[in-house]
C-alpha cells in the first residue's frame, strides 16, 4: 500500500486490514514528534480544523487539538451548546454553514448513532468521527491498537477481554471490530443487562464469567460504567457491580499473571478498576492517552494527502 | 481612493459608498485564499484579535475567527458567561482591561445597542462591531452587498426585498442603509407589527402586500423568525406567519421568476423558507457564508493599515 | 544569578529575593514585545501550553493566554465545566492524562488550596499557579512588584497598605509575603471579621484604623469585595462598607497626598473605590493589567530554560 484513500474516518468497519496497519505504522512514525523539545512540524499549515462537539469531551477534543496543532494547522472549536442549533437549525444547515468557510476536515462528535455518516456524504471536507451515540470510536480503537501492538508486539492470535457495560459503549463496539480483524479474539463479560443481544455478530464471543474472561485474557479492557446514563435498570449499586466486575491488583493476580490493563477513561476508581491496578506497571492508560494523540496526528495527515514515510526523516 | 481611513467599523451609516466599494473590492481580491491549498497568509502576524461575544454566537464569530487566523493573527475568545460582567464589572472597566493587554482589534457582540460606539470612544484598539442589540451588523451588510454584486454584477438600482421581522433586526436596519446607499431600492414586508415606525425615514419602502414585495424584487432577503423573541405579541402562531409570509419554492415561482433567495442565517425551516428553497439553485445563503470570511478578512487587513493592492498578486 | 532553577510557579513563599528579581528584571526586557508591531518573537515556538482553570476567570486566563501566543506556544484550554472532572475524574486523573499528552506547562487555576502543589508532585511538565483557593496568587504578586517599582523606583522601604476582605483573598496573602520579603512594610486594615487570625505570623501589621492604614502609605491596594463570597456574616450592607472602607478621591487626598492606588480588579465602582479614584492619575490599576502580561511572559519563557538577556536585543 502506497497510499490512503479515505476521504472519512467514520467506523473501522469501512476500514480495511491494511489501511489500519497503515496508520498505525504513521502514527508510530509521527509520535516521536510529541517528545522532541519543539513539538511541531509545519505539515498542515494553513490547513483548517473545525472541531465541532455536539456532546462535551475534554480528553478526545483536547487530544485533537493538540494533534492539529502539533502538525500546524488552524483550529476552530463549536460545541453543542455555542452552536445555532440550539436556535433549532437542522444538523445538515450547521455543517453546510462550516462547510462553506471552507474548512479542511471537520472533527465531530454527536449523540445520535449515524450523525457523522451522514454529514460525510454531504460535504466536501473530510469527517472525522469522534465518538457517534453507542454506534463507533475508530479513533479510539485504533489507539487501542497502537497501544497493544507496542506492548506485546503483534496483534493477532491476541486475547482481548472487554468487561463493563457493553450495551451502551460506542468503545466496545469498534474495539470489537478492529480488534478482530486484526486477528485478535475478543470476549465480553458484564452483567447480563449490559451485554446487548446480538454482540457476537459483531464478533464477539460472551465469557460464561467473569472469572473466565479474566484469566484467559492478554489484555483485559475495562469499560466506563457512565453513571450519567445508569439507572436502576442495569445494576443494583455501584457497589455490587465493583464486587463482581471490578478488577483489583489482587484479584487480577490471582486469576492472571500476565495481562496488560486497558480503560478508555475517565476511570470510576474503585468501581471499575482500583486505584492499585489503576497506576501498576501492567496498567497501559496512560500510554493510551499519548497515542491517542499519534493516532490523530496520522488521521489528520493522511487524510489531508500524506503518506506514511515523508516524516520519517 | 487609495487609503482606508476609518479606524472601527460600527455601522453602515459611518462608511462612505466610496469605502463601502473599497472594503467589496478588497474582499474580492483575498477571497481566493480561502480556496486555495494553504488558505493562510502572514499578513496580520503578531497581531492580537479579540472577539468579545456578549450574546452567543457560533456562525460570525466563527467566521470571524478563521478570518483572523487565514491572515495569521492571534485570536482571544471571552465570552459573556465568562467574562468578569458577571460578577459585576462595567462594560467600560472590562474594554479597559482588554486594552490594557493591548490588542490591535476588539471585534464585539453585544446585546446593547450603541454599545461599540461607546467602548470605540475609549480605546486605542481599533473596533468592529458584530451585531449590536437591535442597531446595526455591518459586517452582515457588507458580506450581502457583496453577494449580490457577484451575482448580479451591480448593485446600484436593484430592488431589495426584506421580509420578516424588521422590527427586531439589526440586519435589515443595516440593509436598508447600505443597500440605499449603494444605490438600490429596498422594500419590506412583514406582519405590521413586526414593521417599526419609522422605518422610510432609514429609506425602505413598506410594501403593500407580501406578493407585492416578491414579485418587484430583483433578490429577497428573508429574515430569521427568532422564536426567542417571540411571544404572541407579533403573530398568532409559526403557522400562521409560513402560511403568509413564508416562502416555499412553487409560491415563489408564481409570483418571480428570476429572484435571488437571502437569508442571513440559521433558518428556521418550513417556516421563514421551505427546505426546497433553501436548497434551490436561486439561493445564495452558502454564498454569503463564504462572502462574510473574505469581508471579514477585508476589515481586519484595512483596520491594520492594509491597502487594497497588497494582496492581489 | 545567571539561570533561574526553579521547575514551577508555585506560591511566593518558595521563590527567594534574587529570583524574584530576576523574574521582574526579565518581565521588564519582554515588556517591550506587547508594545510593537509585531507582538511575536518565536521563543516558544512548538511549546504545548496547557490552561486548566478550575474556577472561572477570564482576565487571568487572557493574560496568560496572550502572553503564551505572544512567545509563539501553542494553548490548549480546558475549563471545569468541560473537563472530566464533571463525570467524577479525580483531579490526579485529570492531571496524568494531560501530562500523557506531553504539555510543557500547566496553567492551574483551583479552588482547593494547595491543587496546583499536590498535581506539581506528579508531574513532569511545569506548573504554574494562577490561584488556589485563598492561599497564594504567585503571578498577581509578581505583576504586584513589578508595577509598584515602575512607578516608584524600589520596592524596598516602602509601605503598602492593603485594605477590604483579607480573610478570602489569596492575592492579600500573596502580597504580604511577597512585599515583606522584598523590603516594603506591608499593613492590612478591614472590618475586624475580614482579618484572619494569625494574619501578622505572615508578616503584615494590623491597622489600628482605616485612616491609619491610608495616611501611612506609599502604595494603597484595595481588594475586591467578593459579593459570591458574603453572606451577612461580615458586613451589614455595601453601602456601610463603602462608608467605612471605600476610597473616594476626596477622602483619599485628605488623608494622603501622595500615595498611589492599586487593585487586582474586577472592581466594585462604587464599593471599594469611587470611580473618581479609579480613573485617578494615582491609579495604577491599567499598568497591572498591562504588566500582567509582561510577568506571565517572564514565568512562561523561564520555566522553559530561558536566561534573562536571551530577548534583549
Amino acid at each position: 500500500m502506497d497510499h490512503f484513500h479515505q476521504n472519512h474516518i467514520l467506523d473501522m468497519a469501512s476500514l480495511s486490514k491494511q489501511e489500519i496497519d497503515y496508520i498505525l505504522n504513521t502514527a508510530s512514525t509521527l509520535k516521536d514528534i510529541s517528545e522532541r523539545p519543539i513539538k511541531k512540524v509545519p505539515t498542515l499549515r494553513g490547513k483548517s480544523i473545525v472541531h465541532f462537539f455536539h456532546e462535551p469531551s475534554t480528553r478526545t477534543r483536547t487530544s485533537f487539538e493538540i494533534a492539529a496543532k502539533r502538525l500546524s494547522a488552524d483550529t476552530f472549536s463549536i460545541s453543542a451548546s455555542t452552536s445555532s442549533m440550539t436556535k433549532g437549525e437542522t444538523l445538515l444547515d450547521t455543517v453546510n454553514t462550516l462547510q462553506a468557510m471552507n474548512p479542511d476536515i471537520i472533527v465531530m462528535r454527536h449523540s445520535a448513532s449515524g450523525a457523522p455518516h451522514f454529514v460525510s456524504r454531504h460535504l466536501n471536507a473530510s469527517v472525522i468521527n469522534a465518538g457517534d451515540g453507542m454506534h463507533a470510536h475508530p479513533t479510539q480503537c485504533l489507539l487501542d491498537l497502537m497501544t497493544v501492538r507496542e506492548a506485546l508486539g503483534k496483534i493477532n492470535d491476541l486475547r482481548l477481554s472487554i468487561i463493563g457495560d457493553i450495551f451502551h459503549s460506542r468503545v466496545a463496539r469498534s474495539n470489537i471490530i478492529g480488534f478482530t480483524k486484526m486477528g485478535a479474539t475478543v470476549t465480553v463479560a458484564a452483567p447480563c443487562t449490559m451485554i446487548p443481544h446480538g454482540i457476537d455478530k459483531l464478533g464477539a464471543h460472551v465469557a460464561k464469567s467473569f472469572e473466565d474472561a479474566v484469566s484467559n485474557a492478554d489484555i483485559i479492557m475495562a469499560l466506563r460504567i457512565q453513571k450519567e446514563r445508569q439507572s436502576n435498570y442495569f445494576f443494583p449499586t455501584e457497589r455490587e457491580y465493583a464486587n463482581f466486575f471490578g478488577l483489583t491488583y489482587e484479584r487480577l493476580k490471582s486469576m492472571n499473571k500476565n495481562a496488560y490493563i486497558m480503560h478508555p477513561g475517565p476511570i470510576n476508581r474503585g468501581v471499575e478498576l482500583s486505584s492499585d491496578i489503576a497506576d501498576a506497571k501492567e496498567s497501559l492508560i496512560m500510554k493510551q492517552v499519548t497515542n491517542g494523540v499519534a493516532i490523530r496526528m496520522a488521521l489528520l495527515y493522511l487524510l489531508m494527502g500524506g503518506t506514511r514515510n515523508a516524516h520519517s526523516n
